[in-house]
């Protein structure tokens, strides 16, 4: 297969979805990101890049904390509208089912079974965003979602960013186990 | 639903899986990363958070160039391989066929249908990682996964880490038009 050299302005995988969530002059809003992942395991520290201009970071460089909230595929309509118009134009304070935490004033989604309180660990400026490096403080669950004291993928209905077509997908089926397909091949 | 608090060293989200190359100590290597996403558009950064001890990495900090590698489903027992042991302790150069591109000694994976040749832009040092922030330079693909001059996702079979149950999951269906089912939200 002869490979062609194409425009490196791409980024062709699938990408987690997370509201994230903070106070942004008294009121909770909401900003849906795909640039997310987990960065460092003790402390579990989370990174979000979002743009530099974006309303609810305005909200997180005054307080040093925010949420992340996992959404399910129920709520997909409301994540993307989270994702289309700025809290600077629409209030979204009553989008969501709001509840609060053991940090007080950090906004969470009751519609999404996993939610997280964390705080300012470091931001990083980056040329167009801030990579917002949130340490996990407190984290929050529906009880039925749990296996063996953990949130389980399997008992929640996740779905992922897909570009380009720009399109939520949902998981299909598991492809083989990790730590363990890939032990066949040493000899 | 009532809320239950649990430990927050929870990361209950799929997260896309890459292959990292470089060249160490004269032969290419690759480490399989999934806590990886885009973090800037313009330039095109990556990150790439890396234990502070892998064997990659050392390649990387001396080279200052990597690659990033996006497998399907066809190779997940290679990939799965990459993750498990270390380049120390196994020889990962022929795991894969390897081709080079511009910018010379950092070596791709062929059988990817989509790989990048990144520039280290920042290595940021967290508690037990290292962020390593790369700007893409240059990025190769299969022709036949191009549509409209871009890799198009749903021409490529790829799979996503989800844990707990640590197992490799195939991408499901759209569940929606992202920039657009948020829309008829908006009075």
């Amino acid at each position: 297969m002869p490979k062609i050299e194409i425009n490196p302005g791409i980024a062709p995988f699938p990408k987690p979805i997370v509201l994230v969530g903070a106070m942004v002059n008294n009121r909770p809003n909401f900003n849906t990101i795909a640039w997310f992942n987990r960065l460092n395991g003790r402390p579990n520290i989370w990174g979000v890049a979002m743009g530099k201009k974006k309303y609810t970071l305005e909200g997180i460089r005054q307080s040093r904390k925010f949420s992340i909230n996992f959404p399910t595929v129920d709520i997909v309509d409301r994540v993307d509208f989270c994702g289309i118009y700025s809290g600077r134009e629409v209030d979204k304070s009553e989008t969501f089912d709001v509840f609060f935490g053991e940090l007080g004033d950090v906004p969470m989604v009751k519609e999404c079974p996993v939610t997280a309180e964390c705080s300012v660990y470091e931001i990083v400026e980056l040329p167009s965003t801030s990579l917002l490096l949130g340490e996990v403080k407190h984290a929050y669950v529906d009880e039925h979602i749990i296996t063996d004291g953990t949130p389980d993928l399997r008992k929640i209905n996740p779905f992922v960013f897909v570009r380009p077509g720009d399109q939520y997908w949902a998981l299909g089926k598991s492809v083989g186990n990790a730590w363990s397909i890939g032990k066949t091949l040493k000899e």
